[in-house]
């Protein structure tokens, strides 16, 4: 209300505000995936360590898929709420963000990623080291190591394994491009983090028994290289035939894929307000975008 | 930005775009179906491939109905996002959309679910090939079918099986009807798919104990007959007393039931603004019957 | 299109038109009640008839939840979607709706209820026959008659049981009137009734182990009276200390309580736009009590 | 509608109506408190008084939340909803609400919550007497006071517990603060509620299992005072190691880290419309403030 009080916490606020958008994007991308992960692996968490008493798949696939909600809700009006260097890349694939900021982004989701599998682990450290004897493993029935990164299903070929990850990011980026397309049926404004977190609800009900549904290099590889570090060894990356590199080859494919197949079907048919130079409805479609590309 | 680059772009946009609009509704039919029948019966294959560990009925019921979420917004702008000659069937019964359009649609809609059908053996085929052993029932603990089309109870004879698919028919169109009748209390614009997606829920969860609830010949008859191609046999014809044509047959009448019963009982009593030349309102209602028309 | 058509169509609509507004208020709310019971009882006896096979808590208290969410939306604006004699006690109690109206309201709601069981015994016949060898049980493991209406707990004594009624149905309308209260946070115009689903999801998920949480007197006895004349004896009558007048006079009270709570605590100190004879907000809440009121 | 009449239902009201602002924020936050405790605890009271049969981890996750959502909508457009110290303690530290109301709030909700708890036992008093043989346990499995307070798992040492308490609280505060953002991706207006019990959903879920999650110094301080009063004894305070302290302090401090989080990430990087004096952005803005204010 004093002029003088607002002069001095803006000149306070100054030294600390980002003059770069980039910058700003960068820092919330790692917030984004820094809240997925707690969250979203803290529901897995929550189920093993109870052994099922206190979680199953309907807390793991609601509150992972909420995880994701409440990650965009936190960065989605200024990085976009990628937390995912699959949806990242094809967001550049189609020319709705800068190449030139793909390494950005996808750093910050890495870094994210592992800086909160390692809030997790503090969170849960007297529940880990009580649950097997203080002994941290892969696999059995006392296994914790599926709480940060995905396994392949003991059935599983690699084959299948990387079928499985491009069919479910491909999915997944489809429906998020329709999700987000205010020339189609639209999603209120402000409430597409939701439709995307059912989304996530039902492919992780669907597509989940194979691989876990990691769908995210990011969500599955820093976990897996803090699990490395921790204390599991480094059998987490040759465990499942070394299945590691699966949830991280296989959604960017899937990704691409996802996305070509939404804009050949249905998105490249709309009639273009753009040519028509129909104000109102271009507007809107501008306002979706920046929501995607987070200039 | 560049004019050369947009003209270019375009170009290469122009060879692919669908002159026809009927075209385009019905490439979007069948995407939505496909979508539908592998997220959605991809849910019946977690819960059935992993005896229940990573799904059950709360998995299905959610992750169908968010299916078929899913599916409409990704095909509601373009064709209305039937997905279900049943609903194709009722539309134009009740005026909203040309009769001639219906075999396109339901062509599109047998096609798209048989494609889908495909899909998902495809992602779980290692997963159906551990399952009994490389065997493919149809009956008892092992079964696999049912994750295709739907069976009867035991308990249940074709009488009452055929009341059943009427009655949830009748139900999920009648309701459909009142969510998209803006005259009536009004679903927020762009929300409907969700409302949609909650009444599959209350359904599946109500009346699915039956057949389980299929209410589409589309999205059981092309599964079917994609099982009995690909290893269970044509026994998924015969099982439960020829039970396949009482989830084609008795969803067409239903939804012209349900969709009567609504018209009658709700819509007709309307004080009628078209008559009044009431703009506003007038527009307000078509822009709802286009989404349901798909013109 | 054809101006002959049009008026051709019109006059057959106009002699089913209903000229009445209180004739159209009763026709929707008679459906609305029949909507509520048949997939809400639906949801319950699907979990019994299956042994819990495929259907839980989860399943009924989301599906009835739901089954409430859809009545409304059939209702909502003809009606204004009360299914529940408490709900229009209340409205007519608190000047929402006029005392004429009443009998008529609550006759529907009675009338629907029990056409809505029937219809639930038709679709569920062969289940219930099969069940406990053809016999239809009010107790024990086989007993059938709580998919229909509510019993108290074995350990409930009859004052707790009228107290559990009260309370709950407090607890309801007081929440219920703060959602449609345009002067509060306020609910989106045509979310109302999604908001009041959640709500019954908590009050049967916390409130519901006593006896059941009908809440609504036509809920209970008219599919109580039902049971009585379809098999299951008048021993439904008895069961339970003459349990059966708690379920219908406990709500009314209630609903009395709730709202005046509601009234006294919250909304009566709202600074009151109708005195200030400001226009756009008086016109909002005028909208709301159409809602409520059903005009 | 006539003046007489409305004279004198003023002339009535104008006695009851509160003059002062606090006064009715302090209402409002007891009113809240009480719903949320009521319908939240019940949700565990249902779960544990059935031994699991009609409730379980996903009506307690799902139930409590929307208990929290229902309090928000009741109290909201009044005293902001804040039915937690911690919430308000961030709020006045953010310079969101002033210090000097910062007592009423808490007070009310401290009262609030022991009214509740009061209540909530009167309901259920026959279940509770029966349950366990007219005994009211603390500790083994017929224990009932985790239906009131929450108790830690019997791994947790008090330096996790308390670390606990800190990340959980500040996670809710910092995607708190997101939601009612409206410079981030935004919350539709009237939808807050609903997205916060999402957040509630996902945190009990993730980060639940060491201490029952309780985040809110009101709603387990008050609830474990009355079962030390109502028959559990004091041995509620020495229980876990002196634990009663940690969901009071914890979530003060957790509150203050989330919402600093927030702040110093995304908020003051936001291009401000403030300095601009960009009127309309402004405007939404102070109308989201009061939500939390409640001024």
């Amino acid at each position: 209300m004093q002029p003088e009080k607002g002069q001095k916490r803006k000149s306070l606020k100054q030294r600390l505000v980002l003059k770069s958008s980039l910058a700003k994007e960068t820092f919330s991308e790692f917030l984004g995936t820094f809240i997925m992960i707690v969250l979203g692996c803290g529901c897995v968490a929550q189920a093993t360590l109870s052994r099922g008493h206190f979680g199953g798949i309907v807390t793991i696939n609601v509150g992972f898929a909420m995880a994701v909600v409440m990650a965009i809700y936190v960065t989605g009006g200024v990085s976009g709420g990628h937390i995912n260097p699959a949806v990242s890349f094809a967001m550049c694939l189609f020319g709705r963000m800068q190449w030139s900021k793909l390494p950005f982004y996808v750093g910050a989701q890495f870094l994210g990623a592992f800086v909160g599998s390692a809030t997790l682990f503090g969170i849960y450290y007297d529940g880990l080291m009580s649950f097997a004897g203080g002994k941290l493993l892969i696999m059995g029935e006392n296994a914790t190591a599926h709480i940060f990164a995905t396994y392949p299903a003991p059935y599983l070929s690699l084959e299948n394994a990387f079928a499985d990850q491009v069919v479910a990011t491909m999915f997944l980026l489809m429906i998020v491009f329709a999700i987000f397309d205010s020339r189609n049926l639209g999603v209120p404004k402000g409430l597409e983090p939701i439709v995307v977190g059912l989304l996530i609800v039902v492919i992780s009900s669907s597509l989940g028994l194979n691989s876990g549904c990691a769908m995210n290099p990011a969500r599955d590889l820093s976990p897996r290289l803090f699990t490395a570090l921790a204390g599991w060894g480094f059998e987490v990356f040759t465990a499942g035939n070394n299945f590691w590199w699966i949830p991280v080859v296989g959604p960017l494919l899937g990704a691409a894929i996802g996305g070509l197949i939404y804009v050949l079907v249905i998105e490249i048919h709309h009639t273009d307000p753009d040519t028509n130079f129909n104000g109102e409805q271009s507007e809107d479609k501008l306002e979706k975008y920046e929501l995607n590309v987070a200039m």
